[in-house]
């Protein structure tokens, strides 16, 4: 199995590891320390030996900080994850509080005093928090104190190695561009900037330039490193040795020069005091590695990574590799869907059952690699906790009368996948059909949409949600995010949020998932992942106009929808998608799977 | 007549007055100079003295820039403009640019050679336009030289005197507050900022203030000045003595100090030179108030003008006297909507006389105090130029066959109206009906939102689009601005558009004006005043949510309505808005007037 049901949270550790922490701090001459839940490349996975708000909280979101000062602590999530941080912090210890409602700064500026000192490892916050940081700090009188290392790592008995996943080619027939081709665009962007290198921190961009994957963290085929890009010349990759076989390293020599990850820094400082104009992601780079530029002399050029786009833009290889990835996984997820319905109302089947099957039927496609996240199975009050994790302590049996939500993904060679769908079982009430009928036209408000080119993720979210906001619905998350090609499941710049300020272009693919979570009761998501589309003429119309190609393909559950709250436009488009799944689908399946999904896509 | 029909553009002035600029910027060795259309106020409507582009190039929309350079110039407007700018500008002499898609900064950066200096009226440019501006010279290796003077007014012979509107106090009874009251808000809001005071550039902040009024420049009534506002203590207010008769003189003194104009930099000088901590808006001040205060060593505490959120958010007296002001302003109009009616299918009536009897119509309410701006008229291809102002020579006859556009708005004492209808004259085609009620829709489906606390207009504003999106189709202008408590028509921060950012607050009031301008054919717009509604609670919701309540009362032009493109939702809304419409104003029309508005609000 890719997902483990451990109980890796435990509250407990929140008094213990607390006091560690500060004796270490008093030690240092430190009134206060910052956890952030990132490692070095703010990925959204972190090995274990970097998991060190974990290890201090018990928190396991994908993003959160804590805060540690001498009398008073607290940990800060955002709203997906406010009821699952009461389950796995030690409120007494670390009160939540809402990351974005009662930022850090704010709870530090009423807090710290004048001449107290502020402890962050500087490789672990970006350059954009840092001055945030450095900000608060000023304004209170206290100082900010920038650390080499970090004063967990010296009193966490037990900490893990770092990871050695073994690197591997990722050839250019699944990634459409050789390294070279790649390269001279990035190169031709850095020199556009006026910048005599770049630093990249996040493994998913150095793994998308050099054509290369890995294993370092869960779910996301990455190796950890970072590298340098010359405008001109070779760039040096900045990797452990150890995850190079001499194949791997032989082809990887003819691309780029190989380093260790120590000689990351002194590597910075040289150029710096060569006078290099170094280009920096503010947003992803480590203040550490700015300072070091900085502080030897170099120039800073400030820009986004500039793999970030070109890497969000799937080429046509990748694209076709995406659709053939989303058939396999439909067909995996069609069996498990009529799997689930067989099995799931005789009420023996539990979260955890759901999740390992889902699982067995991927792994029958015999192209698995990897899950793409752990599988989101919440049964009843389970759904309504967004980034739910099952584990042996929280799985429950999944109940008829309560509709049951299902989110999950896998990593192929040729792309990955996430989708969601929630599922009836036994009879559901009016209200849970309302709901979910409510969130499935915010689905298709977003899957029909057309829109000219320039037109942000900012612009489009409203569309997921005004159908929830006229009934005094809404839900806390994003209602889409990008992703990789056989990379992070979740990938930027583009998104479908409030945030989302990224100018949407044709080959990006999005997650398209509103959903809704009256809390202690269900969850409801409903998940595709949309490919956008060229701009095309439209007969009466002037303009062109982009859209989406869902490539997502498994039925959503007719039971659940209230079909007198459907316009005839929405009813057109769910029976028409229902209709390619069948059609795309059936070669794939056996008979009986083959009448489940017939039935599963009759017309409303 | 508040609104002249004067031909007051001439693009042959292009040529001469070019020539005249060249000669004064090679007499001071300039090699260039940027000739914006606004004035130190960076207002809407600018006194004829300052009307500088007008001057050089013949424009006379409410925004653009011109750029001359000794061998090339440019004016650059952004897409309400771009039909019209061809009409009034010499494009020999003045090629137009479109602001967004090819900035002057883009259009400097090309052209700007090492060595070179470029001139700006330091008082015209705002601080963050200045900080581009820098960037753009540093980055070309030429100097951006701030001048103190315009070299414009040295050439420009008959140049008008500066204005002396004579300032009236605009009483508690209609302002709703008094102006200490507001005067302590504002004070605590700079105490807040750490500020020692704030400057305030724009006339409406100043008259919204001191609750005065004035009439300096066309249509909106708010006396040019300048104030300075200490966090303790009177403020300054800078302007002519010769606006203030004795008795408002006199009134005026209990709240504030008065200043000549002239007096504004030696006074700034004096509080740099004290060190004091400055709150200036660098969206809105120009670059000659900060470079004064920094100069003599003041600090600069940028901010947004602590005015602009208290003064969009109407108080209770504000509110009742717009609602009042719309019925009034509904009952002129619905007279004009009828008169209309029976006069335009003969043929005979043009652009002119239409406006000529809407203003007559509003003049009959008794209470006129002047049109909130030029009225737009825009007879079948004039009705796609968006911000169409008629005059003598494009004057036309409203023809058959073809939708009218009429975009007009009223000054009464207790509301600022902007409306716009668009009105068949004779038969429509299928299409024009297709393309009006796809306005429609986006009318409609931004007066049902319902929103959470928090929303902004840019989150609205494609609910005003999609529809129009899906069709191909679209409008290049924001879904909606704020409008003032009898000052401008066109106010901020808050707006319906892309770039509207700031969250709607309960009592704020906006547009909703989507269109649509098939170019050369007729124009399209439907535009209704939104107050934003306190949030309230939904059925079978959870979180209570705002709305808008629809404050501009007259009706739709049901001729033009394709019911078949209409949802349920949609016809209910409207039925229910013309019943609305009927109810309110019958009690205040004659008996055919009251004939007609029956026969215009039947249900679809």
């Amino acid at each position: 199995m890719f997902q483990s049901f451990d109980d890796i949270s435990n509250p407990a550790c929140g008094a213990p590891h607390a006091a560690l922490l500060r004796s270490e701090l008093q030690r240092r001459g430190l009134d206060g320390f910052l956890i952030p839940r990132a490692d070095a490349h703010q990925g959204e996975y972190v090995p274990p030996c970097d998991c060190r708000l974990q290890w201090l909280t018990g928190f396991t979101g994908s993003a959160g900080m804590a805060a540690v000062l001498a009398d008073e602590a607290a940990v800060f999530v955002d709203g997906r994850y406010t009821i699952q941080v009461r389950d796995q912090v030690d409120m007494a210890i670390f009160p939540a509080q809402h990351l974005i409602e009662e930022p850090v700064s704010k709870w530090l500026a009423a807090r710290l005093i004048p001449g107290q000192k502020l402890g962050i490892d500087a490789m672990l916050h970006t350059v954009n928090d840092v001055k945030k940081l450095r900000a608060v700090c000023e304004a209170a009188g206290a100082e900010l104190v920038l650390l080499e290392d970090n004063p967990i790592d010296a009193v966490w008995a037990d900490r893990p190695d770092a990871p050695l996943g073994a690197v591997r080619l990722h050839g250019v027939e699944k990634a459409g561009r050789s390294a070279e081709d790649k390269l001279a665009e990035i190169q031709k962007s850095i020199a556009d900037k006026k910048a005599d290198l770049a630093v990249l921190t996040q493994p998913d961009s150095i793994a998308w330039l050099l054509n290369i994957r890995g294993s370092d963290v869960s779910h996301t085929p990455l190796p950890l490193s970072f590298a340098t890009v010359p405008a001109e010349g070779k760039p040096t990759l900045f990797i452990d040795g150890r995850k190079l076989s001499n194949s791997v390293r032989d082809a990887l020599s003819a691309i780029t020069d190989i380093a260790e990850p120590m000689g990351l820094m002194p590597h910075l400082a040289s150029l710096g005091s060569d006078g290099k104009r170094v280009m920096i992601d503010p947003a992803l780079a480590g203040e550490a590695i700015a300072g070091t530029v900085a502080a030897a002399g170099g120039v800073l050029v400030e820009a986004q990574d500039p793999v970030l786009l070109p890497k969000a833009v799937k080429n046509p290889v990748e694209i076709e590799g995406a659709r053939a990835a989303h058939v396999r996984d439909g067909v995996a997820v069609v069996r498990f869907l009529a799997w689930f319905d067989q099995v799931a109302p005789a009420g023996n089947l539990d979260e955890i059952g759901a999740a390992e099957k889902l699982e067995q039927f991927r792994r029958e496609t015999g192209l698995l690699k990897e899950i793409s996240f752990d599988t989101i199975a919440g049964a009843g009050p389970n759904g309504a906790i967004c980034h739910y994790r099952v584990s042996r302590t929280s799985n429950r049996t999944i109940p008829a009368g309560k509709p049951f939500l299902i989110d999950s993904g896998a990593q192929y060679e040729d792309g990955t996948t996430d989708i969601t769908r929630t599922l009836a079982v036994g009879p559901m009430s009016d209200e849970m059909k309302r709901h979910y009928t409510l969130v499935l036209k915010g689905h298709i408000a977003i899957s029909t949409a057309r829109f000219p080119e320039g037109t942000t993720g900012a612009q489009l979210d409203t569309l997921a949600r005004i159908d929830l906001w006229k009934a005094g619905l809404d839900f806390d998350h994003g209602t889409g995010h990008g992703i990789g090609s056989y990379l992070s499941v979740h990938e930027g710049p583009q998104r479908i949020a409030k945030t989302g300020s990224t100018p949407l272009k044709p080959g990006m693919i999005l997650s398209n998932e509103p959903g809704y979570y009256p809390a202690g009761e269900y969850g409801i998501r409903l998940e595709n992942l949309e490919l956008v589309a060229e701009p095309r003429d439209i007969p009466g119309g002037e303009r062109p106009m982009m859209g989406f190609e869902t490539i997502t393909l498994a039925p959503f559950d007719r039971r659940l929808i209230d079909v007198r709250l459907l316009s005839n436009a929405e009813r057109t488009w769910l029976d028409g998608y229902h209709i390619r799944v069948r059609q795309t689908l059936l070669p794939h399946l056996d008979d009986a799977v083959c009448k489940w999904l017939e039935e599963a896509t009759e017309p409303l």
